[in-house]
């Protein structure tokens, strides 16, 4: 399906080579300021063609606002937004030789075996292109939740390959249990990532290794993956819906749903599978008295925490208050450059030879998409809880 | 929410300490035969008290079809199912001790700050007695996936800890790559997985090394983690509703929706964002001669497949046909022997000392959970698709 | 599909001759005291064999709550609740002639061709016996609305065949012009409704006239419809979610989901579309000052009420305040004792001959039905306005 | 919300004057030839200007495709659809008296009490012109229908304040029993609908005297209100989804959802809850000898049908091939050229002049839109029945 949400409705269309790509966010709170001008900066920082790493495609990626505001606020109906394909007609793609081949580990195959239509483009949906809607309808969750709770989101590029920011050891087969980690959670903010460009890893020496890993890959026309790690902080305890939505299974569903992502981890992830559980649980202890609410009516911060957080803020499925961190893994870009041995759509073999300049590495780029994808999560959330105990603070007090 | 599924849905209900717990299957196809039979081996798989690793309790766990068949056959009007809980009294739990401890890293404060509720038995939905309603449902999706498309899905123990059954190597960073695994995942059978009790991994070598390290963590009260795999074999081309229902992230939805999961990840995972694009890219070649099709009016078996499978069958979202295969962590269980330093709920810092005995690794126990909500994702995405079929079948050809 | 509502998640299962009927209600606000007491009452009003109209089976149906709730309180995790079915085996039912013929106006034919399955009692989730379920989830709706808003809903019979209790006339087409009808409605209470057995029309006159029609028909072994008005007082205003689930819709297809149902009207209905704008507008006057709010935390009254009420409390699909108030038209039992001649399954023509004694007019008994829809459709709605209005409330004031 | 439909999802936006409104579906076929021409004549008809009666408002309505088609076929991805709002900015709206009355049985009110927030034009997604979303998806809906299954779907004006096209009588307090009416239901077409102009009533007579009745009620700056009556011919058996999506119902949600509607009935509806039981149900027939399927492919037509249709073509909330017909009442037009006494927001009494002209009577404009939502109703219910008979296919036979 093309909608992501309960609460906050995210339904997006288009695919490369349309007249346009865009969203209908549905369920917005009425009554908040918004204007292109709080979206469009997470869209230019989606734009490829910023950096030596990425593919000089020039798109534009004006987003325009449709509906759902009124002199710059929110009337709380739908908020139809768009971006206009600049290039509508196939060109690269289209050729004679994309018609021959299905491209290998590409959607073309797979897009041709659901709906039993060539597209133009192979697999049109399943290009990056499709993100802008997710990206356009983020910037507008993540405005609110700032608003309402001072929440911030901040994703990083924590490998390129085997180089790492937190390299996996045998004191810490997990980041989880690195102070160093925590630290860097606890602070990172966006014009740090955005200050280690190309690669948006916020370490001098590790975006270095980094950049240096990717150019060798573009040098021999090859491709390579990597990680992408985001943390929420401020993020109101008590969010996810248990049993089937809980806020790490929401997270994994919206991440998974991005363009050439492999894996998923919530806190410790698969490293804390390997720890004992003794170090593994988080106590609790005191919290420190909470710094006034953002908003007067906002909910109180818990009155405990926890004093690590192998959990990434999630237990039983709701956040506990702590920053929600997690990584998600994006596999090497499947256009490369070098020659591929493929069958074609009519069962020869061949040879695959792809045109024009390609991404070697899409995990920088991916940044605001996880961002984006991570505050449509959490508002969803948001709006299920507020719901929850807004419905509860009528009743009167239950005799136990 | 506790529905699971927009075409095959799946409604649960229950808690520890309830009368008992079960679910509504609402979309099953009509006409299937079905019994309690078709349903209760995964229910006693699932069943704690099968070994000397897990949890002493004994519970029966004897599923009663309630609805929705008639004379042993589905009438497609939903099937209710309920098992009951023996214990219905709170005896171990709702003690002193649980009444002043929210439990490190257990759902209990979670739930407390979500619900404002304090249940009996803390995090009541947490338990893994919760997740009985799955394994019926998916029991019943697995027996259509059977029957129409001879779809087999076998999940086993792949690691405990850091004893792993293919443990990564320079080579292979990740074991999609060797062909020793691939050659697993083409043959591994449920009786195979169960005759390496208690541990569920179908090698004795290394289920001897996990079976030991579990050992060991029991005799000091501590607990430890694991993964699980899991294959789909048979699975039909084209199941995946992107963009964001792509299949793998339908599947991270389900497996980080089952208590104690940490982490997922699709063929390649984490590891195969280590790898070069041109080693990464599964080649497509055509495919042997399709065997005859389970059901004559099955969908014919796609002309292409792929020479490897890092995508682990999914490409843009979509099934190729291939296998599906992925890999869910558990962390280490919450409850421990040893004593903890924790706070309480009143603030105050404290001991927190677990009666009883409990599992020191869930991995063996969560096979068939897995296997159950890889039924369910299968199912869901099955119906999707034949409805797009078809609908299409009913147009008149196009002209293009 | 068996799901009824968004956020409070009514499914429900169970057809006439299988072991049980029920639902799972998720989403219900936790905290709130909640036991069988509070449920039993509207499903004893809704069995049959009440009088000398209804059908003598003589059901018990005690509703047993399986989960959800603790110590008389509810959790926030789905309440299952089950009633068992007492004759499991068909006995009137599955006889050789019904297995011969499918009865005209009934499901047995439309089941066979949507399930391809003949299912012993014919259409067997057809059957009245499922809205058990409804009239089970709806009683809790009813309380919590009672709780937090005093919300009042309260279904009357407004007319058998062409008995009405407030007959069309010239001047009022609709009795929503008519001041008497007005008072009535302002209040109308279930204890007067109940006393004017076996019809349920809140007129010892009314009533009279309607039960000797009922009695007319039952003696000629013929059936009769009806239509069954319901109101809901203390309703908030705000709720109803354009465009697509404006109140008046979503009560619509609540309504028409009960069994036996051909017509809804809000309001002044097909009579309002007889009279002149100039009389159908209701003029907006000053609210009178509101009554101490139920809780204190309640939303306040709107400071504009409407003089009439021909929109019957909505406007624009969004309540405002005034009582919301609806009729139900309920075609004449397709059950008859007359013999009818029709089509078997087998294409030949025959004669049909009914056995047993059935209802000759089903309205009596609907009235809980259509009280336990309306709490659903309402509490659905308090809950997505509810969200809404804490959404807002976080925010700060926007600068127009 | 702004989603309609399931399997065939429609997800609509915009308001009076913001910069355009518009749809995405979600779920059309892949493979079927669609382009603007396809969808543009249906939102001609839904214009208004197009006679005496109607508003003189000059808009164009021409709809763009943004995505979801390439070459004139759809990819079976979402298709984006614009429609332009010429007069973005307020005139006669937002003005002063605008600003300080409430419209009376308008939805400025109800969405200030909801949203918090007054637009510019009041209640803007109350507004005629949200429905354009709404008629370009319909089409979309009923090229499918038509192509796969010869499904016809046309509405025409049946009442205009009492001036009846089928007067309700003694012998038939409902047309469902007149024979006259049956006739027309199986022939009547848009054409001679559109013959009919203003009015859209088609039968010379009937049309005249409701023409006159309009001009009067314009003359005298005052409204009425009136009936649409919809047949769908060809509809398959076997559609709608009890218990709670019984086709009457999903139909009643959908015609209840449209702007200035107040009732539904489906076949007899509330006439028929005046005849007996005896009269009412319709006895099965054999079926004549089906004409040959418009598709190879299509299901096969009922072998038997009803001699009579007081169903209105649905049982047990299932269709059963016969014509499925339903009338919706609409209420005279709030927005009346006579002065008001109504109060202001700020609590003052005071007098309401409305400027400009606007339609006295809006039943014929609410033609193609009542087809348009009846055409989402039944294509979301023939993708869902066309899932089960899929599934169902692939089983192999039960043995009972």
């Amino acid at each position: 399906m093309s909608t992501f949400g309960s609460h906050f409705r995210v339904t997006t269309y288009g695919e490369s080579h349309c007249r346009s790509v865009g969203c209908i966010v549905d369920g917005c709170p009425p009554g908040m300021e918004l204007s292109e001008a709080d979206i469009q900066p997470q869209m230019t920082r989606r734009r490829p063609g910023q950096s030596a790493i990425a593919t000089p495609r020039d798109e534009k990626d004006r987003v325009e606002i449709q509906s759902g505001t009124e002199f710059g606020v929110t009337l709380g109906t739908p908020i139809g937004m768009r971006v206009l394909n600049e290039n509508q007609r196939p060109k690269d793609y289209g050729n004679a030789t994309m018609d021959m081949y299905p491209r290998p580990s590409h959607a073309d195959w797979t897009y041709l075996e659901k709906y039993g239509v060539k597209a133009s483009s192979g697999g049109g949906r399943s290009s990056a292109r499709e993100t802008i809607g997710r990206v356009a309808a983020g910037a507008i969750a993540e405005k609110y939740l700032g608003l309402a709770y001072g929440v911030e989101i901040v994703a990083f590029v924590s490998s390129v390959g085997r180089e790492f920011l937190f390299p996996p050891t045998a004191t810490h087969p997990t980041a989880a249990t690195n102070p160093e980690f925590l630290a860097l959670l606890a602070t990172v903010d966006r014009a740090t990532v955005d200050a280690h460009q190309p690669v948006r890893c916020p370490s001098g020496e590790a975006a270095a290794r980094m950049e240096r890993l990717v150019g060798e890959f573009r040098d021999r026309q090859d491709s390579i993956g990597g990680t992408v790690t985001c943390v929420v902080r401020n993020v109101p305890s008590g969010l996810g819906e248990p049993c089937f939505d809980k806020l790490e299974a929401l997270l994994a569903h919206a991440m998974l749903s991005i363009p050439a992502t492999k894996a998923f981890e919530l806190g410790s992830g698969f490293g804390g599978c390997q720890i004992p559980g003794s170090v593994h649980n988080d106590p609790f202890v005191k919290a420190a008295a909470a710094p006034p609410p953002t908003n007067a009516s906002g909910p109180p911060r818990p009155r405990l925490t926890t004093k690590t957080n192998n959990s990434g803020g999630i237990q039983g499925g709701i956040t506990n208050g702590e920053p929600v961190y997690f990584t998600v893994g994006f596999k090497p870009p499947a256009t490369i450059g070098q020659a591929q041995h493929t069958a074609r759509y009519d069962e020869e073999d061949g040879v695959l030879e792809a045109k024009g300049r390609h991404d070697p590495c899409v995990v920088p780029r991916a940044v605001p998409i996880v961002e984006s994808m991570a505050a449509l999560v959490i508002m969803d959330a948001v709006l299920a809880q507020q719901a929850r105990e807004r419905a509860r603070s009528l009743l009167p007090r239950a005799e136990t």
